[in-house]
């Protein structure tokens, strides 16, 4: 069984004051769950330029890939492109390439100074591409850097499947439980686990309008194996009283 | 002015499986921000022991406050309460205090060792009161510790806000713009920013079905000094062609 793992840095003081609500974590995660990429960690960074370089480094070093989120616009918060190439002691300026794609959207006259901004990509980065407001991503070495707003994040991440060299696929089954608890499951649950440590087991407790309940997640690779021990499991837990 | 800060660890396998959005970042942001705290980073974490620790450690003595959510119900992969423990280099153990607030939901009988285990507080630790499912929080130094579950995460809140000496309330203001991209106010964005070194300005492109635009938020303390500039800035923006 071959893991591959992936960090993702999400980018934007907005994040962090309350004002919006990340939904790309979730997007990337079941993106790369086909794929057999499990997701290690994630960070919501401020936009502050050290802190995003040194977790750049950190996270390259730490996971096969990494994907960041946000700071890639024309205004002057938008470091992101610039904290890659710190991070990798890169070279970054304006790249003919990626004014092209400008180019497929603004006339030359609107494209100013500021908007050329985000044609500037670290050296020897490959362009990623975004068939939402054309503004490319980049590839830089296991970095994928994507745009923060999530319609445009979804659309880029169709040019990155084809670079992702995945791992084994996981498989999960869900046994739903109703009007029990963590608790009254916890006992039986932690002796199956024991039984079989290379099968995840995790529960998740859930308060409805019409009661509370939970439902235990089993993740393997095999399903067949997965079936058995959902059997095994529902029989332990319908005689629970 | 005095900046006070926070930390937030999300700790939890099924927020970075896919399977839940988090919703307490936001939550926990918008419960500190008119109390004048502001995060500044937040990590999803695994459930990892020793990425846990690390990051309690890291986090305790980067910013004034730290939350953690997630990870101390009854079951074997909650192993917050112990994490925290290991961070400080306290002891652990099952407190009478924590086992009281468990008999008032749960019978004498009903209280099996699993969920004996929600009442396994560090030394020294104080309780936060869980008024939706009565298993505690708690507060190791700088450090709250509450439940993953949403509404439970949110009731503990409550029994927070004594506990936090607050710094300056920030203030916000935002212009909306219709039909208008970041390329196009990014300039004179940036040329206010300069002038006013002490705003924070934040542009937030939206796309909707009847169009696309940008909300430009401004931060500060002082609502009139904010109101002032949001004209100004206003009156050059309406402006641009």
């Amino acid at each position: 069984m071959k893991t591959v793992t992936a960090g993702i840095l999400l980018i934007g003081d907005e994040l962090l004051s309350g004002r919006t609500q990340d939904s790309n974590l979730r997007d990337i995660a079941t993106f790369l769950a086909p794929l057999g990429v499990q997701v290690g960690e994630a960070r919501i960074l401020a936009d502050d330029a050290e802190l995003i370089v040194d977790a750049v480094r950190d996270f390259s070093s730490r996971f096969d890939y990494v994907f960041t989120t946000g700071g890639i616009g024309p205004t002057h918060d938008d470091i992101t492109a610039d904290c890659i190439a710190a991070a990798f002691d890169l070279e970054i300026s304006q790249r003919q390439d990626a004014v092209d794609e400008l180019l497929k959207r603004y006339e030359p006259d609107d494209l100013n100074a500021a908007r050329l901004r985000m044609a500037r990509i670290p050296d020897g980065a490959s362009l990623i591409k975004n068939p939402v407001s054309l503004a490319p991503g980049f590839q830089t070495r296991n970095v994928f850097t994507l745009a923060g707003v999530p319609q445009i994040m979804r659309a880029m991440l169709q040019d990155i499947e084809r670079r992702i060299e995945g791992g084994t696929t996981i498989i999960k089954r869900t046994i739903s439980v109703s009007g029990k608890g963590e608790g009254d499951v916890a006992g039986p649950l932690s002796e199956i686990a024991k039984i079989y440590p290379h099968i995840s087991f995790g529960s998740y407790p859930f308060f409805k309008g019409d009661g509370y309940g939970l439902n235990i997640v089993l993740r393997g690779t095999e399903d067949a194996e997965l079936g058995r021990i959902e059997a095994e499991l529902s029989e332990i837990i319908s005689k629970i009283s």
